[in-house]
């Protein structure tokens, strides 16, 4: 308790406990989008406000920065009033809000150069899904599956924040995400060097797993409904689907991404 | 249009324009969603609030039950607001709301007798996973990979109505839920059944394909943090996990299933 302490309860800076009148940016909240971003080394902190039940939940990230010799802020215990209020109504904050710098901005350029020399490269693209939970979701499976990044259209994607950050558990600290002018272009690029694009497309054939021996992929995935667009389409190498025997016959985008990253994985 | 107002805009009960202060008891709502019960022949139905703007989607489906014979009540147009009013709090009704019953109860044993003769059975079961969204989803990848049924705990398990049946996009009607109170009691009977069942847990062995051959089976899936409780865990004929190869080691519970469904099913 008394190391808890040094690392954790400093009591300056504090809002007092009647805040619920008050309001702070908070970037990131829940346990683990805080908890992954508090302890990568490339995130510039501001601010933690966190409650006092939510304390013990954060102890294993506070110590492992500590350790790190990560410079950190104080954090400032608040009440939950106090989150209801800064985060959108109805978010699960769980007792813990993060004021914090963006990640540094990534192009696909940089996407290429970081992944030149690894054996496996596995990268997704959106185009143009714009569910946060949806790309939360995609993100943490896209780290569970070890993919090197994502790509998303600049003008028709969500924020890496709030409930994205959220559904994502950590995983924007570990996906870097390049936010992209035109997504057809890009596809030329990653192309060009030596990556082979595949669509997820009802047309496409059911063959998902043979293209699993590509060392560099890029799976493409279009928003639910619309699927991708044409020129995105025309621009993959092939084009695949999942195979369905039931009545209903798509994936959430985000079960879909999952299922595809296992097929091309495994 | 002449036809369309035939199935589609009788005007008789039509609540007037201005009924944003009524409420209207809504089960289903969401175009998907409430296609699939309308055109279900075990659904019954009392009532369909519709706005204008929606009918357009739903001509499908008026048609397509007007063809089977169904009886089917006049949909009711209502203002956008009226539909607000009836859903729970931000909701993404899309226009359309559905008052109906809830479809017949199947319980475990009613799972086993309708596959009997079938030379493959996937059947899902849920272990305290409450998450509405989660569920819905679940069911949708279990309708999309054509698993037979699934089953949830009594007490820990939502309904098959309002977010859940809209993220399952029609999947309730078309997947039997069988609501059972003891989750290692419907395991065992399901063993006596000749089902095998599988756990997905983190100390299971990476060989998730490897059951793709049982004829019957049972997927055995927990909640996000808790997993599978002691007892189920135990009952389980055996524990696989996902093979994962990122920092995060652990993916959404809905995501999860869906990848599990296509690794038995493919």
């Amino acid at each position: 308790m008394k190391q808890k302490q040094n690392y954790n309860r400093s009591k300056k800076n504090q809002p007092s406990r009647n805040t619920q009148t008050q309001k702070a940016k908070i970037d990131l909240f829940g346990m683990h989008a805080v908890s992954a971003a508090w302890v990568n080394p490339k995130r510039h902190i501001h601010n933690l406000y966190i409650t006092d039940a939510a304390l013990d939940g954060f102890d294993q990230a506070l110590k492992t920065a500590h350790d790190m010799g990560l410079k950190r802020p104080n954090p400032q215990i608040v009440d939950k009033g106090f989150l209801d209020h800064s985060t959108p109504m109805g978010s699960v904050h769980q007792g813990i809000g993060l004021n914090c710098q963006a990640l540094e901005d990534v192009d696909i350029h940089d996407l290429i150069r970081a992944n030149e020399m690894r054996e496996k490269t596995l990268l997704v693209m959106l185009d143009q899904v714009t569910d946060p939970h949806n790309v939360g979701a995609i993100i943490r499976s896209a780290c569970v599956f070890g993919a090197a990044g994502m790509i998303m259209q600049k003008k028709h994607a969500p924020d890496l924040t709030g409930v994205l950050a959220k559904t994502a558990c950590g995983g924007v600290e570990h996906v870097p995400v390049a936010y992209e002018t035109n997504l057809t272009r890009s596809l030329e690029t990653l192309q060009d060097a030596g990556y082979f694009a595949v669509g997820l497309a009802e047309e496409g054939d059911d063959n998902l797993k043979n293209f699993s021996n590509h060392e560099k992929l890029v799976l493409v995935l279009g928003a639910e409904g619309d699927g991708l667009r044409r020129l995105v389409r025309e621009q993959c190498d092939a084009l695949t689907r999942l195979p369905t025997a039931g009545p209903i016959s798509s994936l959430n985008v985000s079960n879909a991404a999952a299922v595809a990253f296992y097929a091309v994985c495994s």
